[in-house]
């Protein structure tokens, strides 16, 4: 069986020892709790401003400061800070938490166009952090398209004859 | 919608700030790695070993010595250590590793009836240490059966003209 990872390296282009080259150093000690709010504000503004509505459509019933937090907690607890995200909400559970959402190849690409536009902008940001970051971000992009796809496999797609069960 | 959490709480009866109560200390801090170690090398000789052979063939796939490690790295990591699991093996995506596992109500008990019984003969844990532990592991359990179930609705169970997809 394919892994979650080797699917995430194969469509991401991320080699698995770049996409954990954040561990390489404490990001939160060195960046600072602010620049992971701003970071995840600028990308979030971009996201519900995006000119294209299949992609803006995903976050539509999501609250934008809400989301917000939830992902600069995320980073936060992922890069060397407390945890934030898991005192206040539990288990991370990336892919259980995102299984509603329609994460195909082309909407990662799309949230990674924006938190790419995000770190070109971001000047409490230097280049060499921005370089393990995006890396982290593009493979955990494909991470979730995998599990997501695999959620998809198990609902059985296509068989007419049960769709309403789904 | 009732949240994963929600569930958790209703079935574990694990009141959710209970949940969270082994972040009030660095447990990873005060217990140390080794004492990680020894409970879930601890565990899992309970595990393999188990009478009921239903649970016990949960497990017949996996590696003994793969998952006693996969186990403490992330309790270590979820506990205020270092990201080892993640470093090594990347997100922990708790419900997405163990979406094949049949984790019904039944099984998170019998896991936490091994836990338990871990948890009692370890003489490197204090009692209030062993609280904490035990209120987080019962509530994960029963987070875990919830994100399983969910996984099963999309599976639209008990439709016959479809079973050959699944």
């Amino acid at each position: 069986m394919v892994s979650l990872e080797q699917k995430a390296s194969e469509w991401s282009g991320v080699d698995p020892k770049d996409a954990v080259a954040i561990d390489e150093i404490n990001l939160f000690e060195k960046l600072g709790l602010q620049t992971f709010i701003n970071l995840s504000t600028n990308f979030y503004i971009r996201v519900y401003d995006d000119e294209e509505e299949w992609f803006r459509s995903i976050f539509s019933n999501s609250n934008k400061e809400e989301a917000i937090r939830n992902q600069y907690e995320f980073f936060v607890q992922r890069m060397g800070g407390p945890n934030l995200y898991s005192q206040r909400k539990g288990h991370t559970a990336l892919i259980g938490r995102h299984h509603t959402f329609p994460i195909t190849h082309k909407a990662a690409e799309r949230w990674l166009h924006h938190m790419q536009q995000a770190l070109d902008s971001a000047a409490d940001i230097d280049e060499d952090s921005k370089t393990k970051m995006i890396n982290f971000f593009r493979h955990t992009a494909f991470f979730l398209v995998a599990g997501v796809e695999l959620k998809n496999q198990n609902k059985g797609t296509g068989c007419k004859n049960c769709s309403h069960h789904h």
